[in-house]
């Protein structure tokens, strides 16, 4: 099988103080993954000249290609531009097609333009340059000994907009590529190790040009099989039939056999049998209706949700009766019916879910301590709620129960509309 | 001055493929740079054991401190263990602390214990154990050749709380270390090179154990400072006065003198004055008020929101005019204004913020084309609004208008409460 490796390297002090996640080098992971090139390392280090030299020699001796992000801004702190130079023993000189893109940058925003600014034009002379639509900087294609070395700007959109435009399509000509694929499926509400247990006998028979993975996050567990292979047709269907295998294996709690999140599974469920949803939010704030949001059309599906952080807007929001709440308090089986009955009527929507709870680091009481969560389900006939612990910080308790209870509504759904 | 450097090595095949997004490492990188360790490299590799053992080797020739993160599940895809055996010559032999911890953990959770869950105390003989009390998996502590190693859980808060309760203390007892002084300007609303140009003076006058870097963000930029030094009082001074020089310098566009978000910021200037904020979402779906609600307290200022995806919870829960939606349509100043007003009336408080755009990829007309959103910002006296254009993909495209409402509504609040 023909292999092509390939090494990220992100510069930037910023990465090295933890002041900012990387999110480029999975991005460029994923583009060039599907198209049958292999991550074999990622690095990141810091504005630092003669540590850039080093991690280019190093990896030039390990991989085919290696990817640069970052350090292209028009600032002093940004030396990729200079240690690019030294070591493919270059000038900078002035490229007129990123010339004219700054220029038209500008133009369109209606800034005014610096010498600084046009210094962006300024490449190396043994790069191809690649035109970036989206910012000032351009990216840069360079060759040296057989190693492809590609320069992309760190702000993500731009990367993302090189790597689909140039870098994607300039590698498929450069190279013959093999082909990977992916294949997921995704449970909840179970552990890894009993899973391991019961997939033992399924990974031992595994060909060794595939292989499985585990990948757990807030109470979902991702099982996912990696195949390597020349023959698109005949890896995947091999791939396909391992994949079935698995997802009938674990059938007891799979959500779905790929790639995808609770809130696109429950987007499709809607879809399909057309019915609107809502939410009543105390405890997540609004979180809840952000991940039914973040998918495109959700407007098909979604109506609104009333956050009701306040108790006075439990009661006028979503006419929770003041005496439940004086009784009960916020965070109570009581209140969260009410207010998933509520919802219903106001958001005038087929199901509702609903959340109150103490998400931390304060407000805990010795009776309901800081974890504390109703959540409840409902439609017009039925309401359903559940109490449940998070123990963790406020981001990832807040993150915990929209899926905790996105996954209740998921299969709440299921239930009606399937019986 | 004296420095010592730390390599992190993150390990798992989820990070070369890119379904991953590492924030371990920048957690680790903030929390050893608050005691003085300068991280110079961070690598990520596959699950392959030659990759680990090369890694460590090359890393050991450069740092002091090498911390690993991942690999050490219960299942067959987790071999950092065996590397570790392998690079220290040692075996794994059961380690009776992390057993009952183990015990512990599934008494308390009341889940079957499988011999699978019991392996995970056992440990490479040559280790100090660290025991992780939010997890199975124990950190081991190993010294060679003057070289500190560290092995963490990948699981974020398992890694985090290791890293609070073992790591910290135990190299801040086995270095000598210096002291790192960071302090930030954040500015909102102008380019990096503007700044930049601002700057020529500040930035050459700097000494040379003091750096100053640019990290742009969603029409953010952040203005960093680093400075090192022995003495802790002799650096803070000099960083003190940098700083004030640095934030008087953009003072016109300065969001704030820490490093801290627009909703930090907001929630500091209600708390200041004492008074409630809410929002009125269309396009945002509620990233607004999980923005607000992100912050421990934010009860003490934030009463609710409403989010109103569909028109017909416009006119049913905000009272939003039928006529209004009709004539102008949901994405318009009209509409925007009327949202604001039956914001502040149901959710009884003293500033609203409302978006309603178009955030694609779908649902743009010609007079309307994705991206265009109107944002208002209001009081019971005033309600100002404004037409904006974002021109990302739809998660950025939320994100940049929920980041720019905010700080729409933070120079309000400051107009309205300082006039």
């Amino acid at each position: 099988m023909n292999v092509v490796n390939a090494a990220i390297i992100t510069i930037g002090d910023e990465l090295l103080i933890g002041q900012t996640i990387d999110t480029n080098s999975a991005v460029i992971a994923q583009e060039l993954n599907k198209i049958g090139i292999w991550v074999t390392t990622r690095i990141a280090i810091g504005d630092v000249k003669q540590d850039i030299l080093n991690a280019l020699e190093e990896q030039s001796k390990k991989t085919k290609i290696i990817i640069i992000t970052g350090g292209l801004g028009p600032t002093a702190d940004d030396i990729t531009k200079p240690a690019l130079c030294e070591y493919f023993n270059s000038t900078l000189i002035i490229d007129e097609a990123a010339r004219q893109n700054v220029i038209n940058i500008f133009t369109k925003l209606n800034r005014p333009l610096t010498e600084r600014n046009l210094k962006q034009a300024e490449l190396p002379g043994s790069c191809k340059p690649l035109l970036n639509l989206r910012g000032t900087a351009p990216g840069m294609w360079f060759e040296k000994e057989g190693v492809v070395y590609i320069s992309l700007p760190g702000v993500p959109h731009e990367m993302a907009g090189l790597m689909e435009s140039s870098v994607i399509p300039g590698l498929q000509k450069h190279f013959t590529l093999p082909v990977i694929i992916h294949k997921t499926a995704v449970t909840i509400g179970v552990g890894e190790s009993v899973i391991a247990d019961i997939l033992i006998d399924f990974e031992n028979k595994l060909p060794p040009h595939i292989k499985l993975a585990y990948l757990p996050s807030y109470g979902l567990v991702k099982l996912r099989l990696t195949g390597k292979g020349n023959d698109k047709n005949e890896l995947e269907t091999k791939m396909n039939k391992l994949h079935l295998r698995l997802s009938s294996s674990v059938k007891e709690w799979l959500m779905a056999d790929e790639d995808i999140t609770v809130q696109d599974v429950l987007g499709k469920l809607l879809d399909k049998y057309k019915k609107f949803v809502g939410s009543a939010e105390s405890c997540t704030g609004g979180y809840i209706a952000h991940l039914l949001t973040s998918r495109s059309g959700s407007s098909s599906s979604f109506k609104g949700s009333i956050v009701s952080y306040a108790n006075e807007i439990k009661e006028k929001g979503l006419g929770v009766k003041h005496a439940t709440l004086v009784k009960y308090g916020a965070v109570s089986e009581e209140t969260i019916i009410e207010m998933v009955e509520g919802a219903i009527d106001l958001l005038n929507v087929d199901y509702v879910v609903a959340t109150s709870g103490i998400m931390g680091p304060e407000g805990g009481t010795k009776e309901k301590p800081v974890g504390t969560v109703w959540i409840a389900v409902g439609n017009r006939e039925t309401v359903r709620a559940t109490k449940h612990f998070v123990r963790f910080d406020r981001k990832r308790n807040i993150e915990i129960t929209a899926q905790t209870s996105l996954n209740m509504l998921r299969k709440f759904i299921i239930e009606m509309e399937e019986k």
